[in-house]
């Protein structure tokens, strides 16, 4: 490739002009996620990997550190567990992977690829449980899921896609719950301090639970087309799953009881949220805590000085590298510097730091925030040892310009003219609704926004007030107003 | 469960009197794993899983330190690219799962359960690879892998199994090469250092070949009951999958070449070596690098003491745990200290520590390791510095016994008749063999030995000689002794 064919590959269509596309040049330039041959399935690439693979560690030290212990199931499941629990098959029959077949023989009963394992972890929990003494079960595992797609998108929507599923049982319902809010309330710090998401804790209406549960929560995500993305699920499943795969024990007082369950989940598809909520116009743009590289240093070489260029930005590397940040060196020849910087915004690493002959001389290093225009010249000791400021500033300044987008993309209404006009301006609703779910299909149809949840008490939007439907004018069901908007 | 019922559940047959049901026993009742409702697959339980994590830690270290990176390939692959490399589809067609269905749709193409990714990688990579300056690839990935099974056994040969695949492609042959021995190296340091598994490095012979492979390389270990495991695999593809997916580059000199590849695993079957080869008519006999507890601490109970006991192991535990020393206190109830004993006894816990009363009164605790019979009694602050040395014996120790056991169980002969008489006797054999792929065949009729290796020269068993085929005469074709040994 020559290199101004290079440099083409850096521009992106912007999110101004057509985020969707926007959206689909950065998972393809910025090197997360590939096409595959197997329809709507992706690869995902060494970058997109190395961030699922920072969420991945962080969440499963807290699993760990929470009580919960990792097992690994096996991916198909009897077609027969699938239709024990009634809801959970009218769910999924039309989203599922079907094996006929294993070596040349035929099978009589088809596998299915799980597209969630409530079904085959209740049919051995039902042989591990005796008595209340082995309660509670905290039970998860890291693996993906296949449901087919009409219509799929790297990270956001794909037939298999990578998660962690978890699945606990517990001797009464209050346990069970308290467990369903830990889990959320994990997920929304993960979001918070990790990944700099600020998301809408709150509880699903009835018609949008997953199926076969009780109660479902979620977090919900604004992206910067104003979209809505359902970020992480926690589920109260009640006694549906242990009656359906007979899952009881004998209780303290030598009664059989069956067991209260619930699952909760992240998948892949935060990745999608981490890039609509902070990408621009140049591309990614990472938070430090779950950027593979935090900082990118780029020697400037003249002719006769690579070596020893790239020897000085390995010692400034490990300088800062001895402090915990995490530092790649672009080591490449043969390509401009206007090339790697171009590179590294559109993979969206926090710092950069330029390093020159007579910057070496001098004592200084070129710092540039990947979240700013300014290059700053600092003498190298106070490069150094400002970094750890440096990225938790960055991380902040994520985090807060994404909640203030938040807020001024949401707005109160009262009226069903104001509802459909905000929809349509790509906002957010605050709106009271009956609860009625034939008028949330109607809200649906006009508007192609749902409820995405009933905010927390004590959250943002969270604020309890009474009045009438948006739709109806029948009473609020909720005892708060609850949000509305479109969702990937 | 009675108290003597739970006791029962400790017992298990004495290897010396049927090994294979000894090795059942043991990962039932040392929770490693379960039966599933999938014919053939296992469920991992949290010990075993526990386990797998630590080796995928290791491992997965070690392959970033060396400049691999993870991505991530869809489970499932087209059934015309399986086709495309003549041996490979000879090699799994009979293993294949087929899945036809999705949704409601038949599929024109099925598409296969991977049984292994060569062909989807090879057919990534063609998009990917432009030029020499692209390479090498260093790419690998966790996951699951699906062959049909006639004759299942938990860790040791499941329809579903985890591994690590390592995928590389290189500019020439030497590299390739280069990175075949590299990682069967890591694989070899690997087993030594953290399993405690001694391991012979060698190269197999050409009917043993995976599928598709110009050379393939193996480590093999040697179980209690004398009989071969292979542990892990490095393959020299050549250029065989790169014909047959189009991987191709310019070169330096502006040539277009098919890049060399290279395929490396170890999968959950090494649990299968770890419990055979260090496991006692107890249960399990974890080395302490890859134990997820190195040392338990039972706490004795008397009525009015319990909370006060585990306040005192906890603390006890916190010093050790400040050496970093990864220590469980089993704080159970109702059940008595001889139950704890067995229980930790057969999850193969390297140390146990016993905290009474009377021992914090006099300022000691009582120790035992898991590999010897003695209890010794120690000063509390002499148990806890000494604590590291301890446990680097105890690795030591299974090692060498491991290896002691190999040698002594290895003869060398000359005749056929001595050689049968070896492989009855459970033995690995060193002998002199011809090459010749019919020869092997009877030979593996007649006594149902492999070669399992051409063990590498400077290894043990790895001695230059010549000398004539034990089976048919005719002159050695390798320069030295093979190994030849019965396999799991």
């Amino acid at each position: 490739m020559t290199q101004d064919k290079k440099a083409q590959q850096f521009g992106v269509t912007p999110q101004s002009v057509d985020f969707n596309e926007w959206y689909n040049e950065v998972v393809r330039k910025a090197d997360l996620a590939d096409h595959s041959p197997v329809a709507g399935a992706m690869v995902m690439k060494p970058y997109g990997s190395a961030i699922w693979e920072r969420i991945q560690r962080w969440l499963d030290d807290e699993f760990k550190a929470t009580g919960h212990e990792s097992l690994v199931f096996p991916t198909l499941i009897p077609m027969s567990f699938i239709t024990k629990e009634a809801d959970h098959v009218e769910g999924f029959a039309p989203e599922l992977f079907t094996v006929n077949k294993i070596g040349t023989e035929v099978l009589a009963e088809p596998y299915v690829m799980r597209p969630t394992s409530e079904t085959i972890i209740g049919h051995m929990w039902s042989q591990w449980l005796n008595s209340y003494r082995d309660l509670p079960f905290l039970h998860y595992q890291w693996g993906s899921v296949f449901r087919a797609e009409l219509r799929t998108k790297p990270f956001l929507r794909t037939s298999e896609f990578y998660w962690h599923e978890g699945h606990t049982a517990h001797a009464d319902e209050a346990e069970a719950r308290a467990e369903v809010m830990a889990m959320l309330n994990l997920y929304h710090r993960f979001c918070r301090d990790v990944l700099a998401l600020p998301v809408v804790r709150g509880e699903k209406s009835a018609s949008e639970r997953f199926a076969g549960a009780v109660a479902t929560y979620s977090i919900e995500g604004m992206m910067r087309d104003g979209k809505a993305l359902q970020s992480g699920t926690s589920h109260y499943l009640g006694q549906n799953f242990s009656r359906a795969f007979d899952v009881k024990f004998q209780t303290r007082e030598q009664r059989e009881e069956y067991a209260h369950t619930t699952s909760w989940a992240i998948s892949s598809r935060i990745i999608g949220a981490l890039i609509m909520t902070h990408g621009d116009d140049k591309g990614l743009m990472l938070p430090p805590e779950i950027a593979p590289h935090q900082v990118v240093i780029i020697p400037v070489f003249r002719k006769d000085n690579v070596d020893q260029m790239i020897a000085e930005a390995e010692a400034l590397a490990g300088e800062l590298r001895a402090q915990g940040v995490r530092v790649k060196v672009d080591k490449r020849d043969g390509v401009t510097n206007g090339f790697k910087y171009n590179d590294w915004e559109l993979k969206g690493v926090p710092v950069r730091m330029e390093l020159g002959p007579r910057d070496l001389e001098s004592g200084v290093v070129v710092v540039k925030n990947r979240t700013g225009d300014e290059k700053e010249t600092l003498p190298r000791h106070e490069a150094i040892s400002g970094m750890a400021a440096r990225l938790s500033g960055i991380q902040q300044f994520l985090y807060d310009r994404a909640r203030a987008f938040m807020q001024e993309h949401t707005v109160t209404v009262d009226t069903y003219e104001d509802f459909k006009a905000a929809i349509d301006a790509g906002k957010w609703v605050r709106a009271f609704h009956c609860g009625d779910a034939d008028s949330e299909r109607q809200i649906k149809e006009d508007t192609k926004a749902t409820i995405r949840n009933v905010p927390m008490d004590g959250d943002l939007f969270g604020e309890a007030e009474e009045g009438v439907c948006v739709h109806t004018g029948k009473p609020s069901a909720y005892g708060k107003r609850v949000i509305f908007g479109r969702q990937y």
